[in-house]
């Protein structure tokens, strides 16, 4: 398809023929899928079973169909899925925009419960899925595997994937049950980091209760950590930005400042062996609640649809290249000889991810209700159900760690790790299809209709949530949203004020007032709200 | 000074250690200094003597200079300048955004000149940097050489840097010199692309009238279906996003899709071997005349300034990478048995760049002048002085040309190759630092003060360029900038009236507004102005 504008490239001699580069006319045919999913996904957008992922994923399918017709089946290794791509690239972005448009405030009165599934429940269900693939692949007899792969297994596959639960959960429709699930996916990422080292550095085979303390004693060294980092950049970027006065000179610098900072964030926290995804979600929230405050109002626009623009941009890139690369032929050949073998160990797979999630949502909710006191924060089994049921897709997360585990310098060759490549290409796809598809449906039935007040009461009116950044005003509207609960709603006020969550709030506001507002900027000590003096001439 | 972190990362095994592929010590180390650069920038704004680009340049010399003593002496492999990166990824949103933020009035009355400078003039200079370099390096035995890599070395140093234009020159200082140097700049790569194909193709030991006719053919071929692919690209983005609507539901969908189809534009040029270059930029005029009409008030606001940052950014990078690859020791390990003849072929090659632009400049602006009418368009002996003298510079586009030529596969290894690597960094430093650090200078002594009025004739009044952008308006204070010479000011109208520049753009005018505004959109025409209905309701 591409070989002869490939030669005509050689010929000029700009573009070398390395495999290992990325060729112009993939890049060209990426660019374009790019711009029809996002055209279809406009158009599909009224229709309810669709969503801009699942048309992504499909597009991608389509287009690999067709490479594989066009090459007479050869190859699709020109959109080979690339873990480093992946990581260093698009899921930096998305994470951190996740974090800088988030509601900070149900996300904070949370934190326990988003804690408590992100790392208790995610070991819970990676020790039912190692322990559940050792059993059964042994029974199926699958192939030579080590204990240390079927650890692997159990990491790859207890990662709820956060970029999918942002493409089915909306913020606004839903925002208690987005936060819980989203934010498990950010504290998963660093509990999978702390058990990924620890399946490489521990002895495995004598596990006792130093182990474990060592273990846990990890998890919260990392989990600080990766906090500090990315609070710090983040309020190291308010710091500058709010000293040096960027905006009297250039909104351009100000975007760049932040875009690269928050981008350092992420990048620092890989290269100290950090959690990224929690570093660059926690420099996010502390940019959007310090440093947003800081810059030009133009800034503040700019900054906001760019972040969500880049995002989406990688988000749709993500589900094209997923989608194109199930069907690598070289994969599906290695296991032809085993398709029974593989749609069983793919079914397995995907009974243990629906029963180890089942089995630490529904146990870690019981506890979560019986410390919270109010009637209103406690998880009902209708919102239990759709945190289980919102949080099973698997998407490019466990691609990405399943081509890392199974996949190094060709030794898919064995047929063992290739069919545990096309187990998680399985897995992936279908759950994403069917779980997605299905998801906004069962929010629709379980939620929305009968038990609408009570989803209600701990939501803002649903807006869009491009109506929370101000255009004219100055920061006033967003503020208000976001402050929404605790001002004007006296029901809603003490029922906050019995729980102790708000007076940790109380607390944290009086030292943000007194203290940080006043150092790193922030609503009300922002110091140049209306617009730098160069650009303020046009108001 | 990376070695220790990653080897954690291998250990981690989340990224390998592959050599070709960036690790994120490398990318850690980058984006710090991006972030230095753009502080440190920021604080020598107003030091006449620094520009944003030279200061990068030092940063990066400075930073080349302790990865050299850190690794003492071994090697800065890690930071080799990579012309993929440069052409695939930094230079097309620089070229873009020029093309969206160029005032396109003034740019197109001195289309005819742009042409003639852009082709003409790079080719003579190109004939005399070739056999200036063939006739003086016989002489001082360089090594050997074909006339293939005189007429290479022709081809690299009469390639005006637009990236240096646009640090140096300022649009609304000098809008004449800006549009004409950039301008040439972009036709330059036009030039160069059919030069570089002429070189490969063509038998070149026999030079005849036929052969030259079929250069000219060629480059006129090149230049029209590059300028009508970046045409169709700007157009069919007016075209989808007026036709389907997109900001009734997201801001960010309209500023993915601006993105990406400019991208495409510039990535499917390449890839029909066209000129990248000229095509964005025209993306980027239809863009910005069409397109950026059609969106919704925040997305004109995100995309100008989110162009511009990545712009900067990308600018920035370079200077940085150049700084930085300057020191690769391997390459003046090679030549520093013969220093002498690599600084005296460095001081050559200057020299020919010198006088090969002034043999264009002068005799091409006097044939300029011959054709024009007004007075107040012809250009003055000062301003021809000052448009050689800002188009001297050699950056980038040399260094990426250069190691396309002579560091392929390890070439380098052949001492005379090695030789024209460094002499090529020789010719861009200093004709960066040079003639970047004297040309804001000259400018004001050879036009502002004394020249005042005759090079605010072709000026606007003298705005940054953010103004231009409404924040509250529906995109007219922009379009008045812009309008602002035919309509407000009889005596430039009269003027303009005498020219037939004036005649070709009033029957533009009246074909644009009767038939291209109503099907693509652009001022008056898009149908949303206010802002979508979701995002109006904030108004």
């Amino acid at each position: 398809m591409g070989g002869s504008v490939g030669r005509v490239l050689m010929m000029l001699g700009i573009f070398t023929s390395d495999p290992d580069k990325v060729s112009v006319d993939s890049i060209t045919l990426f660019v374009t899928l790019l711009c029809a999913c996002i055209v279809i996904g406009h158009l599909l957008e009224e229709n309810r079973w669709m969503n801009e992922s699942i048309s992504a994923l499909f597009i991608g399918l389509g287009t690999g169909v067709v490479i594989l017709l066009a090459t007479k089946g050869a190859s699709s290794r020109i959109l080979e899925f690339d873990e480093e791509l992946f990581f260093i690239y698009l899921l930096p972005p998305i994470i951190f925009n996740a974090g800088f448009q988030v509601k900070k405030k149900q996300f904070f009165r949370n934190f326990m419960t988003i804690m408590l599934f992100g790392a208790v429940g995610t070991g819970i269900s990676f020790f039912i899925i190692s322990f559940g693939a050792k059993e059964f692949f042994e029974t199926f007899d699958m192939g030579y595997f080590e204990l240390r792969d079927f650890l692997a297994i159990g990491a790859i596959f207890s990662a709820t994937d956060s970029v999918c639960t942002l493409q089915v959960l909306n913020q606004d429709e839903t925002p208690l049950l987005y936060s819980l699930v989203f934010g498990e996916g950010v504290v998963n990422d660093a509990t999978s980091v702390v058990l990924f080292n620890a399946i490489q550095k521990f002895d495995l085979s004598d596990v006792n209760s130093r182990v474990v303390l060592k273990f846990i004693g990890n998890f919260f060294s990392l989990f600080i950590t990766s906090t500090l980092l990315g609070v710090s950049m983040g309020l190291l970027s308010a710091y500058i930005i709010k000293k040096l006065y960027f905006g009297r000179h250039s909104t351009d610098r100000e975007v760049a400042l932040m875009i690269l900072m928050a981008y350092l964030s992420y990048i620092m926290a890989e290269l100290f062996d950090l959690s990224g995804i929690l570093t660059v979600f926690l420099c996010g929230i502390v940019m959007s609640h310090y440093t947003w405050y800081n810059v030009t109002e133009r800034s503040r626009i700019t900054t906001k649809h760019a972040f969500a623009t880049l995002s989406f941009i990688s988000e749709t890139f993500i589900f094209l290249y997923v989608g194109m690369d199930a069907l690598d032929i070289e994969k599906w050949k290695l296991v032809s000889s085993s398709l029974g073998k593989s749609v069983g160990a793919s079914a397995l797979l995907l009974a243990l991810v629906l029963v180890g999630r089942a089995a630490f949502i529904f146990p870690l909710s019981i506890l979560s209700n019986f410390f919270k006191k109010a009637q209103s924060d406690k998880l009902t089994f209708k919102q239990q159900v759709t945190v289980w049921w919102a949080g099973l897709m698997r998407g490019a997360v466990s691609m990405a760690l399943a081509y890392n585990q199974f996949a190094k310098s060709g030794h898919t060759k064995q047929p063992g790790n290739a069919t545990m490549i096309t187990c998680t290409i399985t897995v992936v796809l279908s759950s994403t299809v069917v779980f997605g598809l299905l998801t906004k449906h069962l929010v629709r039935l379980l939620l929305l209709p009968s038990d609408h007040n009570r989803a209600m009461v701990s939501s803002e009116p649903s807006s869009p949530n491009s109506t929370t950044l101000p255009l004219l005003g100055y920061g006033q509207e967003s503020e208000d949203v976001e402050m929404g609960r605790t001002v004007p709603r006296p029901p809603s006020l003490l029922m906050l004020l019995s729980t102790p969550t708000h007076t940790v709030h109380y607390y944290w506001r009086k030292f943000d007032n007194a203290f940080m507002r006043p150092v790193f900027g922030g609503r009300g000590f922002a110091e140049f709200v209306l617009g730098s003096p160069k650009e303020g001439s046009i108001h």
